[in-house]
């Protein structure tokens, strides 16, 4: 199934290419399913349509934060239940953990600024940089994404893609950050996991992730200061940052799927970390209410 | 002591600044030794001056392939000796590990096309993306750092810098790698970590990395091909990347700090891992011979 699916470009549909209906884009193969917005499921999705049909979505040009599928009456274009983390929305966060490039073609009904005037148009790859959920205008929990356009498409055939986008994202992010609270946690806690209390060691000395319990950047806005960090090993960070752990009230590392006690978040005094940050992590970021 | 080193740019000394001297570099703070090619010690490496001085430098303009220091002959300025990872080489790994930005000062007698005629010139910001060693044209071990720039180096001021414009930077300027190879490895292991047979689990699926064994891109020129590549959790990623973790001919995984063996690295069928791709790595990236 996987195999079947077609990343990257889709050769003789370069970028800019403009379709008049769903029915010639899904048959040039660039977005098969003729009415969802995503093409994917478990293994992976590999296109959407942003049409503006989701009030919810915004359009920044290069980045875009688009709502999930599901949970709408169709009739009214309304929330009517809360969206889940199935079909298109995990086949994007499957093309998240595995740095798959989305192609992004855009609707005449979207962001007046990005959108064409009629029709479709197919306007390059995004990859997935990160999901989380919210309360949607209409009251609903919706899923959402962060595809950030790939600069240079050319590079990222369907067979290329750059470098691991969510290495390469958690390294790029820690160098413009602010480096020295990144240190100053890291040597709180002697470069050792605040999860599993494991150090790992390199020729060079320790070494150890600083994670942002609640994100920078829009729409979170968390503070880039030592009350929203931990020192987490790599393993921890990336199940931090997916959701797939969480901190409850009482300072317990839980397992989002499963619900069990991993550990105790292990803290020293003078870190500060602040229970707000943890508790949006846990609404936003964690996969389980 | 960490504290006092300055990273990133110095105030009142954007790039292209120039220095008629080592002894006017100092005193600005943009390179604070006056012999010395590497600014660093234990606790990182602030900036490097590229002066033509080791045969061994490569200078691409936004990638520099610079030689460690250490065990040279000051007289005739031939290696005499191994060089250690200790001292301002250890400083270089470091701001690896850490993600800290690197100035970098070239002097006149480097590469003619991205040197200046006279004196020294401060050429922005870099991040030492890799290191590994290997013997120089005197046949005694260097140590060798990938330097790549910055895309726009105000982003790495030493101070938090808003989120809105980073992620867009950060895709662009990678390798190109192969993900239809890298996702065969993992559905070969089904995203388990061919060293410790973890496999993190998250909401929308298994999460594992791709790992290149023996590097792509000059000089190493990997192949980006199953037979080079590991299936690795992140932390395994990064003990193997480093060369804390190298595999012997007998296919354990060997802790290169201690000599103990961490375990025997898990092979499927077909995956068919060339071992002269493993014995690149442990020949290059290990710590120890």
């Amino acid at each position: 199934m996987a195999s079947r699916r077609q990343y990257g470009e889709i050769p003789g549909y370069p970028e800019g290419s403009e379709f008049a209906s769903r029915t010639e884009l899904s048959r040039a193969g660039v977005h098969r399913p003729l009415q969802g917005g995503i093409s994917g499921a478990k293994d992976g999705a590999d296109s959407i349509v942003v049409s503006g049909g989701y009030p919810d979505d915004e359009d920044f040009g290069d980045e875009i934060i688009y709502t999930g599928q599901g949970g709408r009456n169709p009739a009214t274009g309304r929330q009517v239940a809360d969206q889940k983390l199935e079909r298109g929305n995990i086949g994007l966060v499957r093309s998240e953990l595995d740095s798959r490039p989305v192609r992004v073609v855009r609707g005449a009904r979207g962001n007046v600024n990005f959108s064409p005037e009629r029709g479709l148009r197919y306007d390059g790859l995004f990859v997935v940089t990160e999901h989380w959920h919210e309360r949607g205008r209409d009251g609903y929990r919706i899923w959402r994404f962060r595809l950030v356009k790939l600069a240079d498409a050319r590079l990222a055939s369907t067979r290329a893609v750059p470098t691991d986008t969510r290495r390469a994202n958690v390294v790029s992010a820690r160098i413009v950050r602010d480096r020295s609270a990144v240190q100053q946690v890291k040597e709180w806690y002697d470069f050792t996991c605040q999860v599993c209390g494991l150090r790992l060691m390199t020729a060079g000395g320790p070494y150890a992730e600083g994670a942002h319990i609640r994100a920078l950047g829009r729409p979170h806005n968390g503070p880039d200061h030592v009350s929203n960090m931990l020192c987490l090993c790599p393993n921890h960070h990336v199940l931090f940052d997916t959701g797939a752990i969480y901190v409850d009230e009482g300072g317990r590392v839980v397992d989002s799927l499963t619900g069990e006690i991993v550990s105790r978040l292990h803290t020293v005094d003078g870190h500060g970390v602040r229970p707000e940050y943890l508790r949006y992590h846990r609404e936003h970021t964690s996969s389980t209410p």
